[in-house]
This record gives structure tokens, sequence and C-alpha cells, in this order.
């Protein structure tokens, strides 16, 4: 590795140990005894093996004496990154899961929602998912707040408070039949989400919006080089709604797409229900989705085929979808997308289940790349943010047993 | 409710506040401001609306000043069972989930199980076990041990130590072509299962045992009127095998049937692959099943139809399969037997999903039927034992956040 060049950059911190975390070319990579330095900017400044410490002691100037070593049972690994994630429902998460997505959002989610323009209220619940979510091992998120944009700067500058890197979207909907209030006229949508931060353009999604308020998002999005996140073909209900709604499009994808709502800064949830047109559509633009096994099986939305997402090379994360989904924990999005990999191999015994590897990767470094911020976290290469959590799996009163004289085993309970 | 009757036994506690459970009738009845009260033998000994506390008082003998009353955020809900559950292998949980059930057994199950023979080892994993499930509100479990007799009694005594109701069974198996030296002649199997304490008969599945041996145990159980438990169907691959194996028989559940091993004390894991005659046979002798629905997703085994066994009547509860599940805790199980309903939702949505409540059941009332248990043991009715967790949803430091001024709803996150 090239490290010289970085030389003159202070470090801050060296760390001995080892370190677990996915590349481009490998879904697991264990270093054992490595050496990690973080500059005073906070950033990774090399990452090289143990036996390289003297060399590196001298090109970086450091003293060994200021060396952390992690103890045997302890790692590092990429702070998880939820890329869809609704800060406002977490007020109802793990109840009102017994009907589909159309109902659900009338009955639950837009009744709750109208209530963030109580900015106490906002600030109670913004908190404790914040809050959660960090104990959770969430150092990245993406969040839908709602249409109120006081309450949405809010959970900003809660996250920011907290130090978790947060996306916040203000939600726009201007097409609401059933909480008649939980709308905003077209204008109000278009002037707030300009007043906001650091928006992310939020359509909630096409049947929420009129084709005038989706282009509107599409110019503002365009000519501010913002973010955008919304949903896509969860259901097949919704599927059929997008195509008497916006007949002149292809697909739902192409709704998006007409509206330069699909570009390299897009990041869509679910995506269950796309076509190999859609995906290749996703390729092309750069759009990623994020994957939420947990409300796709509680809303009984559907079952995402990964391994297809994967094979048509669109950028893919996992996400909460808290309170579709009813856990705020993203060990349980990886938890919850093996188990749609494996029933997909249930019902076809030749289809490729996903690695708990593979899994592991879309939870840290694919999340980072469909939220296109693969150049500061996701893993630890020189150059990024130093963004971890150090986990010891043999924590007094943590979740595992170590059997004796046993090394650590990568597996789905260590992360519990 | 018939109460007087009772008033002759001393009562040793009165608890006053919510108590949830199950009964027949309804899948999760909540009562607010109950009284109950324990005799001194452990035994409900009055389940009664707050209102009548004089006529309690006077009847059973105690004073009001010796009522625990809850706390506004507690509530009692019945000790979870876990009607499977492989202790031995504990050791690997979490790990090793790569391959279908029969490369499974050979390639980690056998190797780990032969390891039991070592009484230290044995008791390292069985402690490690019993207080992990017991920490996970599990206060039933029905036990898998290994072919080792004196390590099965170990695991029977760690139970009893810690309070946990358990059935051990010394696992029978003198049919293992992969690791030769784990199984057991069948003279051996015979006495020593005689041997064992408390023994359920416990044949590992068809495939391990020859017919012999299966027709022995039969008879052990049948002779002593005992507990059995086994494994059913839950690969369509070893059906098949079965099939091969025991040409003479009609289904896997007729091998059993014909054995004497189908019986009103036995439980059967998973039976994904059932069939509509064969529910009928465990309906008509008063077999159960035990349904693990971590472990069916995580061997891609399967998905139980589990409206379907409810439909024909026969006795469910929930299993773990430590290890084929690799969690150790029956909330997990809760969870996935969700999941595993609104798959079949998903296939097909006019299948009609299992409802919190429903499994909630299954978890308590619903386990304690399928080990022949619910004389002591699976909800709150006079004269069984008083066998409960109290829960906080409160606690500091837990996994719940509530909303300000909010009533705790039940849901999945509150026995997170
Ligand atoms: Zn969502
Ligand atoms: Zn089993």
């Amino acid at each position: 590795m090239a490290n010289s060049d970085r030389a003159d950059t202070a470090i801050a911190f060296v760390y001995r140990g080892t370190f677990v975390h996915s590349t481009q070319q490998k879904a697991l990579q264990i270093l054992k005894d490595a050496l990690l330095g973080v500059d005073t900017q906070g950033k990774i400044a090399f990452i090289e093996e143990g036996k390289e410490l003297e060399k590196l002691s001298q090109t970086f100037g450091f003293k060994t004496s200021d060396i952390t070593q992690l103890a045997q049972h302890e790692f590092f690994m990429p702070g998880l990154v939820d890329t869809h994630i609704h800060a406002s429902q977490y007020s109802y998460a793990g109840t009102a899961l017994d009907m589909p997505l159309l109902q659900w959002l009338n009955a639950y989610t837009f009744p709750v929602e109208s209530r963030f323009k109580d900015l106490e209220f906002a600030r109670k619940v913004y908190t404790q998912i914040v809050r959660r979510t960090l104990r959770n091992g969430t150092t990245t998120a993406c969040y839908f707040a709602t249409i109120h944009t006081e309450a949405s700067l809010l959970l900003g500058q809660i996250a920011n408070n907290f130090g978790q890197r947060a996306l916040v979207g203000k939600v726009c909907m201007d097409r609401n039949d059933c909480v008649k209030h939980y709308k905003e006229t077209l204008q109000d949508s278009q002037d707030e989400t300009c007043r906001f931060l650091i928006p992310v353009v939020t359509p909630r999604f096409a049947p929420s919006c009129t084709g005038a308020l989706l282009e509107q998002l599409g110019e503002i999005a365009k000519n501010n080089n913002l973010h955008i996140q919304s949903h896509i073909s969860e259901t097949l209900e919704e599927v059929k709604l997008v195509k008497e709604l916006f007949p002149e499009s292809e697909s739902y994808a192409d709704v998006y797409y007409k509206h330069n709502l699909l570009t390299d800064k897009t990041v869509m949830a679910h995506g269950c229900h796309l076509s190999d047109e859609e995906l290749a559509l996703f390729r092309e633009t750069g759009a990623s989705l994020s994957h939420c096994p947990n409300s796709n099986f509680s809303l009984c939305s559907g079952v995402l085929n990964v391994r297809n997402v994967l094979k048509h090379k669109v950028k893919l994360g996992l996400g909460t979808d808290v309170a579709g989904g009813y856990s705020a924990s993203m060990l349980d999005a990886v938890r919850r997308a093996l188990d749609a990999s494996k029933v997909l191999t249930i019902q076809d015994p030749k289809y490729k289940t996903l690695s708990f590897e593979e899994v592991f990767r879309i939870a840290t470094l694919g999340g980072s790349q469909a939220l296109s911020l693969d150049d500061q976290t996701g893993n630890f290469e020189v150059g990024k943010d130093f963004d971890a959590l150090r986990i010891n799996v043999a924590a007094e009163g943590g979740p595992i047993d170590l059997i004796q004289d046993e090394e650590p085993k990568v597996g789905l309970n260590w992360l519990k």
C-alpha cells in the first residue's frame, strides 16, 4: 500500500488486533494482528500487518507504547449502514403488523406521522431512535422523517449531536386521500425541501405524489446534486396502482426515471417485484436498492431475489425499514436477509443461497455504496473515516457463550 | 371459579397486577388488576379480579399487606416452553449453517456430539445452555442430549439445580455410516435408556435407527409409560431416505406408528412435509409436533404449514432446535414462526397468516400440551404450578423504548 504520501498527517490513534471487513474482492476479510492508524482528521492513515510495526512507526512518527492492543476476544468491524429507516415510525415499531402495505399506511402510518408537527413529541421519538440504532451498531442511517420541516431538521441535529452519520429526508407527498390533512400543497413541498439543511429529496413513493411534484423534486435534486430516496415495487398491489396512476410510464422504475429521480445518488427501498428491465435501468443510472427483509416478511410484501440484483450489478444495501420492519437493529436485518434468501432456496433448491459473508458485506460496504458514501465509510480502506464497532465476543453478560479454548468464530450469534 | 376447595392450602405469595396468558378459548388473554395467589406447594391457588380482594383474603387467609403489587410497566406471562432443543449442539450454535440437513449432521453434529463422553466438556456446555435458555425465559425444555448416559444424566442434574423443568433424552441410534464410532450397539442402546433417571425415549430419527431398535424403544416407552421424542419429515431428502430404508411402511409417520412410538406422550420435531393422512395419524394417537422455524429456514428444510396442523387439531409447540436453529431464544422462535407463516401468505395471499397472539399461545400453552405437561404448566390456571416470567417493559437499559404516556402494547418488541 502506498502510505508514504500520507505520512505528513499526524497520527492520533493506533490499534493492533483483529479487523473484520469486506472488500470488493472478498466478502469477509479477517485481518489478524493488523495495525491500523487513525489520523487527527479521523481518517484511516494505514492498515498493515503487525510485522510492519517498525517501518510504520518510523514513517508515521508514533511510539509503539501508544498502541492500543485489542484483547483476544475483541475485533473491529465497520459500522453498520442502515439504508432505509423511518425515524418517525419508531413510535409504533413492533405493533400493528396485521395488514398489507396500503391499508397499513392509512391505518397506522399517516395518523402517527401527522403528530410530528409537535416538536416535543418529535424530539422524544427522534432521540430514542438515534440512541437505539447507535446502540445497535448503526453508525450511518438514511432516514425518512415526516412532511414537517422543523421536526426533520431536529432529527438531523439529534443524529449530529450523538455522532451518527445521517441522511435525513423530509417526506414529500401531495396526494393522500386517507388522512386528508397529512399532505402538502405542491408549492409547500418544493419550498420546504429547499430550506432543509442537508436534504435528501424524499418523495414518499409514486402513489403519494403527482407527476408535477415528482418533476419538481427531480429538478431540485439535479440542480443541487442531492441524494434521493423513495420506495419502489414493494408489493404487487402497489405496482398495479402505479400502473393506473401513471399509465404513460413503461414501468414503476420508469416513473422515477422519467422524472430524473433515478441517479447515482438515489436509493430506493424494497424493489421486490422489479423486472430484469427495471434492474437494468437501475444499473444504467447507478441507482441503488435498499433490501428490507424484516419489513417484506412482516407486511407480506414479497421476497427480494438478491442474487438476481447482484447479478445485474445493482448497488445494494440493507435497511431495517422501521416500522414496516419491527426491529431497529441492522443485525436483525442481516439475519432476515439470510432467511429471505433461504426461503428462495426452499422454493427452488437450485437457488444459490446468500452466504453470511455476502450479507455482512451488503450490511456494511454495500450500504455505503448504496448511499454513495463509500468514499467515506463501509470498510477499513486507507483514506476513509475510521467508522468502526469494537466488538468483544466474551463481554460479561453478553449474548455469546464461548466454549473453552475456542477461537471466536464468525457467525450469526457474535453480533446478537 | 371454584376456589373454596383449595382454601385449606396455605398461601405463600399473592401478586396483584397484569397477567398475560393463553387459554383454549382465547389466544391472548390480558387480565388487568388481577390477583393471583400461590400456595406453599408452588401451585396457583386462585386468579381473580382485583375487586375480589376482600373475599379472597378471607377465604385464603392472607393479609392485604402481604400482596406484591406489580409496577405500571410490569406483567407476568407463563414461562416459555422449548419443545425441541439439542443441548449438546449449543457448542456450535450460530455457525456451520451452510449445508442441508443430512450433510450437516455428518459434517458438524456427529463429530461434536461424540465429544460428550468427556464429562467436563459436557458440564461446561450443558451449564451454558441451561443458564442461557433460562435467561431467555425458557422455564421448560425438552432436550436431546447425546448417546452418552453419564453426560445426559448430568444435563438433567444441571437443569434441576438451576430450577428448569427439563425432559432429557439420551439419544439412541444404532445406524451411522459417517462417524462410525458415534453410534451404539442395539444392546447398549436398550440398557442405557433403562438406566436413565427420567428418560425421554429418544431415537434420533428413523434413518439413524434399525427397525429392531425402534421396536425395542417402543416397547420400553409402552411398558414404562414414558415420554418419546424424535424428528420427522424435516426435509424431502430425508423423507425419500426413510421410504428406502423402511419400504414396508406406508409413510414416515407410519414407521414410528408401527413401532409404538406415536403416543399421546410423543413429540416429533419439524413435520414440514407430513401429508394430511400423517397429520390424521398424529391426531388419532395424540402425538404432537414441535415447530422449529429458525432451523427450517437455516437448513433450508421447508416451511411448516401451521394453519393446516391446527386444522387437523394436532397438538403443537415451538422449538429452537439448537443448533439447526442458531438461536437458543424462544422469542426468536416466536418471531421466526410469524415469518414462516408470512412466507406462506406471500406465496398464496389467501393463506391466513398466524397472528402474534396465536404464536404466543403455541409458545406457552401449546408447548405444555405438546409435552403432555399442561396439567402442570402453560398458563395461569388454578391448580397448575406458578411457572411465570415477570416482565418489565420499561427496564433501564432494556430493549424497549416507551413513548411518553403510552400503555405498553403487546407486540413483537416487548420480549426482545
Ligand atoms: Zn419504507
Ligand atoms: Zn432436532
